[in-house]
């Protein structure tokens, strides 16, 4: 076994802080890395305070995490020490399913091995995730980052970046299309840049005013303050796909209404309880209510090759790694442009 | 005018019976035609009874009208007296709209002109509909009828089978793919009879253990009881579409659960309340919920076109128009194979 070092938690109530574990010998097919940054999702806090009833402690959370190949196995083709690379939500899957063989491993049957806060394979080690100095990963899941971006705001690609254009990619959202991103957060801001970049008039719904400013610098062409009921009914029957990046209760059937004919709302956060959802909303212009979740290997790697050639990363605030327990107060409070990226250097 | 007679509603408390009325004269482009047979819809009843709380009175139901032209305006030039012909649930729409232009008239932004219990395109003159001896329509929505097929097995395609037809044709629906029919009614036996002839596999998902053997007979290819719970599992993650012909109120989470990834549970029943949806359970599987509505003018006749070529026509029992009543209440029963369709030689 190997020593590392990072950040946990060791219950739902207790703050994260300082800890030691141990990480597997690098196998034939594994890649070890020096991990650089690692990017705060909420979905970290959300887990850490076992808000889904799952969370299994102790927890080092962190699932985008970009650095430098310091090892790898007999076996592995891809790396060599040296090299800039990244994992994100996934670190295996069974490899034999439908899915896992479409490049989908996030549907995998078995369930894909999350990054943190699962269990490998042997369904009894527990993984633990990026707020930690290395970590070993096989090959198959480990990305090739580009030398070309900054590094630190590449980290949230690997779940913000990919969550939001795997969508826009799945349905094919470009050129002649007006896309509505519903909320301006880490997932927002990444698929304004992306529908921006996929040729896309690109329209933020946001219920803050204050963030019309951040929208257009960020590259949308419109904006539109939720909670006003004129600017609601000038969108009526508008768009063509709302890519609804909240994951606090709201009722779909108001965004449905803003869709044209063949529209498609979808959903990439998952707010903690159902909403009320009536057929007609849906039958009257064959609309659809969709989800998605992150995105598979082959597409995360071809979305990282995307912002490379396009200059697209995350905007980001680099934080000590102990101001991390305040880092997640601020993101309660929606205070952050747009994520938080752990500098690892200060562990 | 025209006189005509058929059987009308006065009220929503009471029950249909003898009335006379009049048609306006054939105008340039319309097309009279004797109408022979008429199909009763599920939304007959809602609307007589004005539980959708829109009913004009005195109303005249049916939309699924099929007959012989009488006698056409100077300039149609589709028609002849002596042609078979039919009409939907539509008589007119704007022309103008993005929609109009693509054949989605049933998605007119100023709305389509019903062909009954609506208002034509003066927003005053009411439509009455097929439950009566003659019509005049604008030749655009009248429809061309084969002669190789049972009239008044045709009458239903008007809307039970166009409903079906759309949304296959839309999401392509064939060989390879898992259809689930959800109901068995006017519409789920169409549903059966188009997903077979496309080649997919079929399913009926029903209630009724006892519709086993007709489903079957049908064409399908298997059948679910959706209240065993055994025979449910047994089909978790199986299908790739679902059509939804169910109006009653369901659990749209449960049928969710029963499609694979990229799955696509699609709605053509409005049932009365809205149902509870977790978005958790489309993004697991990147699955959607979508609707549908009847379909375009255009498509009706590729529909038509296809049903004469293959021999596709709906599973009836005619009645005399003096049993509608009785008809109305049988419906509310699901007593009837699978569509009433009225003789207008009885009227």
């Amino acid at each position: 076994m190997t020593k590392a070092k990072g950040y946990a938690v060791h219950d739902a109530k207790s703050e994260l802080g300082p800890w030691n574990f141990e990480r597997r010998e690098v196998g034939p097919h594994d890649v070890q890395f020096d991990i650089s940054y690692c990017g705060v999702c909420h979905s970290d806090l959300h887990q850490v305070r076992n808000e889904w009833g799952n969370s299994i402690y102790p927890m080092v959370p962190g699932h985008e995490l970009v650095g430098k190949v310091v090892k790898v196995g007999s076996h592995v083709k891809k790396y060599k020490a040296g090299d800039l690379v990244g994992v994100g939500c996934m670190v295996e899957s069974c490899r034999t399913c439908k899915n896992c063989k479409e490049g989908l491993e996030q549907f995998c049957a078995e369930g894909a091995v999350m990054t943190y806060n699962g269990y490998e394979r042997d369904k009894k080690t527990p993984t633990y995730g990026g707020y930690s100095n290395i970590v070993v990963v096989n090959e198959d899941f480990v990305l090739k980052v580009s030398d070309k971006l900054n590094l630190a705001a590449v980290a949230p690609l690997l779940c913000a970046g990919i969550t939001t254009y795997s969508p826009l990619r799945h349905w094919k959202v470009g050129k002649g299309h007006k896309l509505a991103v519903l909320g301006l957060g880490g997932l927002g801001h990444m698929a304004v840049k992306f529908g921006v970049s996929f040729g896309a008039e690109v329209t933020v719904l946001s219920s803050s005013p204050s963030k019309k400013d951040d929208a257009l610098k960020l590259g949308a062409h419109k904006f539109v303050v939720t909670s006003d009921e004129e600017q609601i009914k000038s969108v009526l029957g508008y768009f063509d796909f709302i890519l609804d990046t909240v994951s606090a209760e709201h009722d779909y059937s108001k965004y449905i209404s803003l869709l044209s004919t063949n529209g498609v709302h979808i959903c990439v956060g998952a707010p903690p309880t159902p909403s009320q959802i009536h057929s007609f909303s849906l039958i009257m212009g064959r609309k659809s209510l969709a989800g998605s979740l992150i995105g598979g290997i082959p597409e995360t790697q071809e979305m990282l090759d995307y912002c490379a050639e396009h200059n697209i990363v995350s905007d980001i605030e680099l934080i000590d790694i102990k101001d991390i327990n305040k880092a997640y107060e601020r993101m309660l409070k929606s205070d952050v442009k747009y994520r938080f990226v752990i500098d690892i250097a200060t562990l």
